[in-house]
């Protein structure tokens, strides 16, 4: 592409509606442009790289055999009835009523017209397993719209749905989903992890999301440095400490701790590390409270405390009053030496492998030192119930877990009969018999995909694309054409030979100073730069900068192309097939 | 492909709803499925079919310099009213009120919202001219839709729209879209013609239409056989015969028709043909009642006669009691031979050629021979009145004139800067000042161009796709692979050489029955069959099939690739860049 022929309109001015970067970016770079609360235009830019990863997605779809078709935006009342969604979904759901005062809804998802359209279409166990996907915009009407197309009410998204007659073939498609959707992120160039999840509204029992990893991401996940684990921090696994207690050494002494009440506070007077301290947290169980002990550097994680049979649905913190009545002690004083017996105790794992440990006295401003399980303090069970931290063995057992922000791109579901069953479809298996199939859905945000590798990647200069989303995989830039007509022959020439070896370059031939074009296509993140000069054709050299570089370097041009060639293997660009 | 691995599902059962053939042939070959009135499922048979359409429209499109961009389907009251356009566009404009009671409707069009985009990006006669276009999803909310995709409420459109400081620019634009969209039905392999049309709603000052011709079409157009001539038949002139009036040969005769009142009931009354006949209509004019006379074999172009200065912008025929009062003769016996002189009479060309006509005597139940123009009738003026009528002279003097039905696929306008000054949108020119620019808009209607393509080509059997819109370009049907494991090798052999060349193949393994085979790949249409049976095998041949001939052929299986070669060269898949 000829930059002259082509329409870019960038900006420095930062938007001052934009809170994150990649909204910023995308504003500076005209790649989109704001219609309406959540509604956005895709200006050519932008189009370029969203067309890149629709044209991954669908490859990879294609390539693990699922089927493309084309559901309508606008789908009837009646089907959302039948499913039941019709209220169930929530204000979301875009309601319309047409010209003859029927109702419909924009589509924010397929589920009950694919369900529809199957019901028509498969009839026999010899059609299935079938994974029927579609590319298609969708309409989420949320009520506080943001961050640009990161949470756009109109959006781009691949939604992919399978059939199946067995929980093993579902098994596997499912299995196989999981495996394109690792493969589309690594051809895609973007850091993701896949992370076991609960079901939400959707329902069903067995979920994954997909998370591009950026500091900005609203989700904190835990995944192992050397192995595929991965989990939502919520639902990470913490193991069991591979050490034994050891033997008590020290004698149980009390301790005047005056107004000292949480742990940083009692272990900074004390002069003891945190983790030699153990936390005690009074909650309400489903009869009266529960102690939960903890290590003092570790934090409570409430979803694995609700596992507790003891304990209900949702952890409710004992009050400063609830405390004082059941122990006689003000909160902050609380350990398990000592505690009613009516209040059962149960101890994290990090917890329990402790000896010669500080806690609370149960008596106002007073903390024990030397405490011992056992021989001091009792337990109903040890339980996992703490949030993990970075450094953590990985529950797979490889590798120590880290902890990164991330962002959902996608999210895949078993979904098993809910839908098939409600909207009553069903297919004659061997035997001749009627079964309601089993269903999986597999979302992929595509237009979310843009603004996630843009969080993941830019610096104070503007986007740094992965190779394989670049909306140009080279700019070429010419300094002083006109004074030196060689120039303008020589950028023309390589522009044709990368065009005819299949790389996507984009010739700057706008005539704005070189400042400005660095900047440019510094800004809208190409990951390649190659300057044409009087200086480099006097030598018969090209200056060269990779985007992600500090500097430039002075190439030839075989060089050139072998370096292209090397960082398009790299980024998926020549992936067998 | 594998048809195995495929979702195909056909059926011979027409559904009753449908009462077109495209409707018909794209429900039985599942195609597109129904969701509500007017919006339907792409099956995966179908979206192939779209896909090849939309690709060949982006590929030209981009070609030509527009530039791809894509806009929100869901548009802001605010824009609409800003054109003026929330109330005139009528109820096919789909209006929805979101969560938060903003009013939004479904895209029909995107004038306004383009408009709206060029006022942000647009700021200096450098940036011209442009030519935006995008390949979305619109809605146009139809009373009663019908005819499948024809005329659906939800469709695929391609939209593009130029802007200009010159008319000079605007009508280069304009023409180079003209070539495009003949390039587009060329390489797609569709009859289609343009045709100079009114604007309609949209206004401004040219346009033309693009028909794919099919018997089934709703409009009618006239077109050279020898040039680019076509027009809508209501514009469509019809020259002035070459030949001079010939000078009276008999002498006017008054005779009795008793009750002979249409031209038909004259002529075969008196053996005379029709052609030497002049029919009289009497109409209303600005001032009293004028005369309009047609030979007796022509039809009344209405919209040409609209345009005498004598007449209004509506015909409207004299009743016969004004014929009475007017004449003080019955209707039906009127022409222009002593007709009262406070009724003018104007004659077409055609007419005005005659000598020795019949035509009406005033007087009840009489008409005259031998009637001369000159000798004995007078006329105000001489004009283009007519019909055309099949065999005419084109009015380019290039060829005859041919009639035919066609569809609207297209429609190119030259929107003059009506958008701009209602949406104020200005650029600065070279001299520095602001100009409010030209509008060109280029529509094009993406999935109904899948359903003319089956009006246009197809038999008893099914679809017969041109080369560059079939889902696949070859079927390979194996017959008994079971009984015969070499059929397998050497259909799938041939399958993988095939593909390798780039030419998209189906193999049918789905162990149907040859019968069952067969039928399925002429319903949807396979340009090219293939049978491996064992017969071929021995013989070292291939039986080869076109699905517009026949009959089978038996070849070698170099003979196929080079017929392949050579039908995709004629249908564009080979066209140079």
């Amino acid at each position: 592409m000829r930059l002259s022929q082509f329409h870019l309109v960038t900006t420095r001015e930062v938007p001052s509606d934009a809170s994150i970067i990649s909204h910023k970016l995308m504003l500076c770079t005209g790649m989109i442009r704001k219609l309406a609360s959540g509604v956005y235009s895709w200006g050519p830019l932008g189009l370029r790289v969203l067309h890149k990863v629709e044209n991954i997605v669908r490859e990879e779809m294609n390539r693990s055999g699922a089927i493309e078709m084309l559901m309508p935006t606008i789908q009837p009342k009646e089907l959302w009835e039948e499913s039941g969604r019709w209220q169930k979904f929530g204000p979301q759901l875009l309601k319309i009523k047409d010209c003859k005062q029927q109702s419909f809804c924009y589509g924010p998802t397929a589920e009950e017209v694919v369900t529809d359209y199957v019901r028509q279409e498969l009839s026999s166990y010899k059609q299935l397993p079938v994974n029927f996907y579609q590319i298609q915009t969708k309409f989420r009407d949320e009520i506080r719209p943001r961050f640009g197309v990161m949470r756009a009410r109109e959006f781009l998204m691949k939604d992919a749905y399978s059939f199946h007659l067995s929980q093993e073939s579902l098994s596997t498609t499912y299995q196989a989903m999981y495996e394109v959707y690792n493969r589309i992120f690594k051809r895609l160039g973007l850091r993701c992890r896949a992370v076991q999840a609960d079901n939400g509204a959707i329902g069903g029992q067995h979920s994954h999301e997909f998370h591009v990893l950026a500091d900005s991401g609203e989700d904190v996940i835990a995944f192992s440095d050397q192995s595929k684990y991965a989990a939502n921090i919520e639902k990470a696994e913490a193991l069991a400490p591979n050490t034994t207690r050891p033997q008590p050494t020290e004698p149980l002494r009390r301790l005047e701790t005056p107004g000292k009440k949480t742990i940083e506070e009692v272990s900074d007077f004390l002069k003891i590390p945190r983790a030699q301290c153990v936390k005690t947290l009074l909650v309400h169980g489903k009869k009266g409270l529960v102690a939960l002990c903890l290590r003092g550097d570790h934090e409570l994680n409430e979803t694995k405390a609700c596992k507790l049979t003891e304990l209900p649905n949702q952890i409710t913190l004992a009050s400063d009053s609830d405390i004082l009545t059941a122990t006689g002690t003000q909160a902050g004083f609380i350990g398990p030496v000592g505690l009613p017996a009516s209040i059962p105790v149960f101890v994290d794992h990090s917890a329990a492998v402790l000896a010669d440990f500080i806690c609370g006295a149960n008596t106002d401003h007073n903390h024990y030192s030397g405490a011992n399980w056992g021989r001091d303090a009792h337990f109903e069970r040890i339980e996992d119930l703490r949030l993990i931290v970075a450094g953590d063995l990985s529950p797979d057992g490889q590798g120590q877990l880290r902890i990164a922000r991330g962002i959902e791109m996608g999210h895949i579901f078993q979904l098993g009969n809910t839908y098939a069953k409600a909207m009553r479809v069903s297919v004659l298996d061997e035997q001749g018999k009627k079964q309601v199939p089993l269903m999986g859905c597999y979302g992929l945000g595509i237009s979310r995909i843009v603004a996630a590798a843009i969080e993941q990647s830019h610096d104070q200069a503007g986007i740094i694309w992965p190779e394989a989303m670049a909306p140009w995989r080279v700019a070429i830039c010419m300094i002083n054409p006109k004074r030196h007509p060689d120039i303008t022959a020589a950028a023309e020439s390589l522009y044709q030979e990368l065009s005819a070896h299949g790389i996507e370059t984009v010739l700057d031939d706008r005539g704005h100073r070189s400042g400005t074009m660095f900047a440019d296509m510094e800004l809208i993140g190409i990951p390649h730069r190659v300057v044409i000069s009087q200086r480099n054709l006097d030598t018969g050299t090209i200056e060269y900068r990779a985007r992600k570089a500090k500097e430039n370097k002075i190439i030839k041009r075989e060089e050139l192309f072998l370096l292209l060639k090397e960082n398009g293997r790299d980024n998926g660009h020549f992936l067998e097939n």
